[in-house]
């Protein structure tokens, strides 16, 4: 990597970590509070993630489908913003998709135990908004989650639209759709 | 510039600019809120400048001396950030700096009129302070203000220790050294 790499890819995880931090000092200190920083850090993303979008495919040809453009997400896309490419990419054919990256860099910097897990949601929110901008300029409506069960490792979820009438049906009692870790298993 | 370049600094600007409406769009209305808005921006930028330079001079030889971290500020960071270099650089030789910056990158998004050169000073706070960040970690205390006359150019003027207390004599009343707007000549 060169030096210019380096303090590009520096300045972007500094810049987050800023923001992370910054929003939770404003915060007031409640039970609802953590979840108002997490869709704030989310809408954050999702802007931001509009905007590379439309800079990043000015010049790439036309997507072929809705697999092209995920891949287009794990490769192109996450190796521009985390430095690297997604380790695993699965999905069920019917609208989920499951992104695994075993060594993600916004969480790189936190210690591999488990006693900072509690503390890894704030730090996926703003990556979760900006997979959502970007796919949403793609024309996919979608919700994306996040889950860590081992730092630094990380699964995002992504549920496009056609599978969410059924997931409502699954779980009615979800109802912001911007900001919910469900638990279903893929 | 390569595609990855491109998109490395779409994503800062883009970072940016989330970070000043985040920050407006959460402040209540209020004569004293823009003040508290610019300050935050100026300590984010502090702390992302500390961060910045302990990285970015990891494996660079010892400056010389005030002169030579000013020319590296003006090249190297300044090339690393915004994408270009500083444009001229000026001293009185007594501890005030003043460079310029003929097409500040933060700016340029905006109409080159005189009509957003009020919004000015929210785009040029985290800069100020991350360049104030940078010299703090090398060793030099600072205070670091912005003045736009013409859009998108831009001066930074840099205050060092050794001249402040010369100021604080000739302009008693400013009291918050880490945010004001002096209007000294020089």
């Amino acid at each position: 990597m060169s030096k210019s790499e380096m303090a590009d890819e520096a300045l972007f995880l500094l810049l987050h970590n800023e923001m992370v931090s910054g929003l939770y000092r404003t915060a007031e200190q409640g039970d609802g509070e953590n979840g108002r920083c997490i869709t704030k850090l989310e809408n954050m993303g999702f802007r931001v993630g509009q905007g590379l979008i439309e800079r990043f495919t000015k010049d790439t040809a036309r997507f072929k489908d809705e697999l092209d453009i995920m891949k287009f997400i794990c490769k192109d896309f996450w190796t521009t913003v985390f430095k690297k490419q997604i380790d695993n990419l699965r999905t069920n054919h019917q609208g989920i998709y499951v992104l695994q990256d075993n060594k993600f860099r916004l969480l790189t910097q936190m210690s591999a135990g488990k006693q900072y897990l509690e503390h890894a949601p704030k730090y996926l929110a703003f990556t979760c908004g900006l997979i959502r901008g970007a796919l949403s300029n793609l024309g996919i409506k979608s919700i994306v989650t996040a889950e860590v069960s081992t730092m630094p490792a990380c699964k995002f979820r992504f549920f496009l639209a056609e599978c969410l009438y059924f997931m409502h049906n699954l779980y009615p009692e979800v109802n912001d759709i911007n900001y919910c870790y469900w638990k279903l298993q893929l």
